[in-house]
């Protein structure tokens, strides 16, 4: 962070016709974010694009939730037809959405469902769709960037290779990188996956030292035994890798998933291009941990989009400095709670820009 | 509110692709402004419009605020000329601005400052501007409505005549029934005027049976030795009109304000016209009693913009039964909060229209 642009964003703050510090938590993002940019005002964070990214668990096997499997690649088939929440979402904010395949365990086929045709033709595993540009309002796009067809259990074995989570994090950081070189001001975190909390549990107690009980939480919504049994697997997990937090690809491989180590790409490809990520929920939290953890600099470009209704988002947020910006009980994921946010962080930069000065506006002070 | 309108939309996100209850407090929200305008889905509450009611107040002699009274006027010019933050933010939610002149003490010219001419032409103390339309995106507009120039001191008289408190009422229900017939889908509230927050812990105090020291705040950023004063004011006022809550009118004429009569006027006049009316902060909160005072079902129509940081708020809240949406320690008026809160209620509303089922997406159910 430039603590001139920094210095220079709290003077102008001071200037503006609002009593001093009545802007309450949006005057420090809007300093962080001049810190950010290295400039005052800093860019407007626009437009925005959410990258969700979509991955499958061999944990699933060990019955941490419900839903089955192919709902995932059932879903993303959802966001290409623009049906899910978090299309609503951007479709209201107007911003982009990118549906990135990076572990689904399931094809996607080239003419099915509708959508997938419009998307970045036939990339393979590991590039990440040079063309992509961000223009909201445009129809959803699927870039193809499949690593590997779902973990392995990671209750039982790593959840991929060390090669793996490298190449699933590069995903992350050239499609961040496409995305801004495409014009994106602002990238936010989406994430698809049935059972992708109990890989985000794992992380984050892994790079926090929190106990599984404590990180775990009922994803979806599962019964009393269902999330007992949950807790047990992270802890099995965590027991049989031992995950070594100062070894951050070696535990995303142990006991990530392939969302979550795409992600943690995607906000150090942000942070790189000195543009805000807007953290989603406890995929995304647990995700930045794993950022924070290679590159600690990259904090500084991650804005906390919500608090996720998973105990381990509020953990993993605690352990990072941030607060989140809307707190309203979501955790449905998909980069809704972050594209809710998008507004708001928008609206912080904003006033750097447009609001009047006392001086100019002939404004008497205190 | 509408019960079968509710149990449709209750219905309907049952069906919507996504696990149930997963938005959290928002599926609460669309399922409430459905019951507001009795149809599933609800319309969107697009465009929207911020009106900024601003006044004075005689209170201001005792010394409750160290900001010159003449600030309430320059800052209607710098709303007018789109310098203030409620400007800014309104811009990137893309709503509108109408600035009310129902209680200023300064009279406004007609060519000055900018952006007068353009308002609403010289329509007489009461009439709010009949050709008052809801267009985003467009100038700031005056609506000439003076009710009184300014409150007498709260705190050695009554604030106004119940004639004045029910004229500025009338304001604000004109001016809201004007921009649903221009087209708004959405009213938020906004307002201005050196120590207004007096009135509103006065207000906030004979409605709810608080006490004055648990509802008076620091407004703009006082000291302890002016808050501390400034409790003792509103103890005062409170002792010497003993208002009745049953009284709604002799409330806001003995301890108000004319901006907070004409909000509880415009709440009044959105509720009646089954749109949505989101309040702002402490200003609105306090207006917002009045309202339910006068028709508890006008409850229904208000959506908590947010939490400001002035204690009364949240005493106010608690009262109505409303949890805000945004909670980010602003504490600045205008309307800010809410306008920054519009995008998320403007959210859950279009999950309604948007989103796929699971029938419909071919989504597997757990």
């Amino acid at each position: 962070l430039d603590a001139a642009a920094m210095a220079a964003a709290q003077a102008r703050h001071a200037t503006l016709t609002k009593p001093p510090g009545s802007l309450g938590s949006l005057e420090d993002l809007g300093v962080r974010l001049a810190g950010l940019a290295g400039t005052c005002p800093p860019p407007l964070p626009q437009p925005a694009t959410v990258a969700v990214f979509a991955g499958d668990h061999g944990v699933h096997a060990q019955g941490v939730t419900p839903w089955p499997q192919e709902v995932t690649v059932q879903m993303v088939a959802n966001f290409l037809a623009s049906g899910a929440v978090v299309n609503a979402f951007a479709r209201q904010a107007g911003a982009e959405v990118v549906v990135v395949d990076v572990g689904v365990a399931t094809p996607l086929l080239d003419s099915d469902p509708d959508g997938l045709a419009g998307g970045t033709a036939g990339a393979d595993a590991g590039s990440a769709g040079e063309a992509v540009s961000a223009q909201p309002g445009m129809q959803p796009r699927l870039v193809r960037a499949n690593v590997r067809r779902g973990t392995a259990d990671l209750s039982v074995q790593p959840a991929m290779t060390r090669d793996e989570a490298v190449a699933a994090i590069e995903v992350g950081i050239r499609l961040a990188g496409d995305l801004v070189d495409g014009g994106a001001g602002c990238l936010i975190t989406g994430d698809m996956g049935i059972g992708n909390t109990t890989p985000a549990a794992a992380l984050i107690a892994a790079f926090t030292g929190a106990a599984a009980a404590d990180v775990t939480g009922r994803g979806t919504g599962i019964d009393d035994e269902t999330h007992g049994h949950k807790v047990a697997v992270v802890q099995r997990a965590l027991a049989l890798h031992r995950p070594d937090p100062a070894d951050p690809v070696g535990v995303l491989a142990a006991v990530g998933g392939l969302e979550h180590a795409a992600l943690a790409g995607f906000v150090l490809g942000g942070a790189a291009r000195r543009v805000p990520v807007i953290l989603d929920g406890v995929i995304a939290d647990s995700a930045a941990l794993a950022a924070a953890a290679l590159a600690p600099d990259a904090v500084g470009a991650m804005v906390a989009g919500h608090r996720s209704a998973e105990p381990g988002a509020s953990v993993a947020l605690r352990h990072l400095g941030l607060a989140p910006l809307v707190d309203l009980g979501l955790r449905l994921g998909e980069g809704t709670g972050a594209v809710l946010a998008w507004p708001i962080v928008a609206s912080a930069v904003r006033v750097l820009h447009d609001v009047a000065t006392f001086d100019s506006a002939g404004v008497a002070e205190k």
